[in-house]
């Protein structure tokens, strides 16, 4: 891991830009001494880590106690782009204007997103851990999809806040029985990329024997602040 | 007020037993010497406020901060029954244990135990208020069709924290629109009594703008005991 710039946030956090390989990641850090617990965070559909929200997510989660990393996976936020991603893209965004139906176009390039993101976290994941000021065990919050995939082959998951929902391949749809791990399951209930009734059928396939639905009113961004407080004390019940 | 008797529980918490003509109560304050906020609390359908999970809660929250009351109303807990209500009861057990419908049954008596109690609350909440060591807001935990119904009626309730929710009689579904006040809406997943559609339906119904909802897997009683901080935490937002 190459710490590429560091800097000092208010509430005492470390933020620091890296890359490993080919992976761009940050790490936030709290100012305790001890190793803290890792949360892994992922932003939905492969956004990338500087994305506005994930940062003041991450912050906050850090100045609360955790460890928090995000990177851009393969094909995700800054990472280059294939020319079939690219064109999936358009075609999706020019389907959700006309108002047609999306689900194969999101199929065909979110299921191969997680497919070739799930590598990377895994190295990070192990870099990570490597770290003095990083202990176990580790958390997960973000994309659902990428969530699901991570949770089913990484045993050292041990609990995950998803959110939205609606629109996950089929592939992590049919692993979502396998998981069972603690959930947050975090919905905006009128959020118009992401149908309501698919995500409460998510939420009722997780196999995991405690998961928590949390819903509130409004469209994808409008996500109350203090579902970031809640997912924090979520967090302190189970990585300890 | 008339106070029958008085303890001091763990953390602070006095616990009084009242009467206020025919209503008898209960009344957790904290210790805190500042006028505390004050918690309504009522028990689904009229069941005892000396149950042993209302009394659990009401306790944490009074050692969290607030001043908790609960009372049982007119034809609620151990107040005097009607024959039609005992018959209604009577026919309410059979009809469930024979796997028949019970909403007309349902409706036959929660529809008058609603009206009947709503009056009983409001004149145990004017003579609480009155108490030096109970401040404004308040709040309402609870029960939900009575929790709509005072909501709607009693403009210093300020924020409201309703349970289940499958069966609320019409009148009761049909104010849900008038709420404007803060809610969390709990709701356990596998509630055999509370049929999940019809509480999910009744969330999407409420007025409010800030309304959120809290699910967890199991049935009726087996909401984890981490939401009850929850709630605290959202009464702490919102009564102040």
């Amino acid at each position: 891991m190459h710490v590429i710039s560091e800097q000092r946030l208010d509430g005492g956090v470390l933020a620091r830009e890296f890359t490993l390989g080919e992976i761009p990641g940050t790490l936030w850090t709290p100012e305790s001494a001890a190793p803290a617990p890792l949360i892994l965070m992922a932003h939905n559909n492969g956004l990338p880590k500087s994305a506005a929200r994930l940062v003041a997510r991450a912050r906050h989660s850090a100045a609360y106690g955790y460890a928090v990393a995000s990177i851009d996976a393969a094909g995700c936020g800054d990472r280059p782009r294939s020319a079939d991603d690219e064109q999936a893209r358009a075609e999706l965004r020019r389907a959700m204007q006309a108002g047609e139906p999306v689900d194969e176009i999101f199929e065909s390039f979110i299921g191969p997103l997680v497919e070739q993101a799930v590598p990377d976290w895994l190295t990070a994941l192990d870099a990570l851990l490597a770290l003095p000021e990083i202990g176990g065990p580790v958390g997960y919050s973000g994309w659902t999809a990428l969530g699901i995939r991570l949770a089913v082959v990484e045993p050292r998951i041990a609990a995950a806040g998803f959110f939205a929902g609606g629109y996950v391949p089929h592939a992590q749809r049919a692993e979502a029985r396998q998981i069972n791990v603690p959930l947050l399951f975090l919905l905006q209930w009128d959020d118009e990329g992401n149908p309501r009734q698919r995500a409460l059928d998510l939420f009722d396939a997780f196999g995991s024997t405690e998961k928590t639905l949390h819903a509130n009113p409004g469209g994808h961004i409008g996500t109350p602040w203090f579902e970031v407080e809640d997912g924090n004390r979520f967090f302190g019940r189970h990585l300890k």
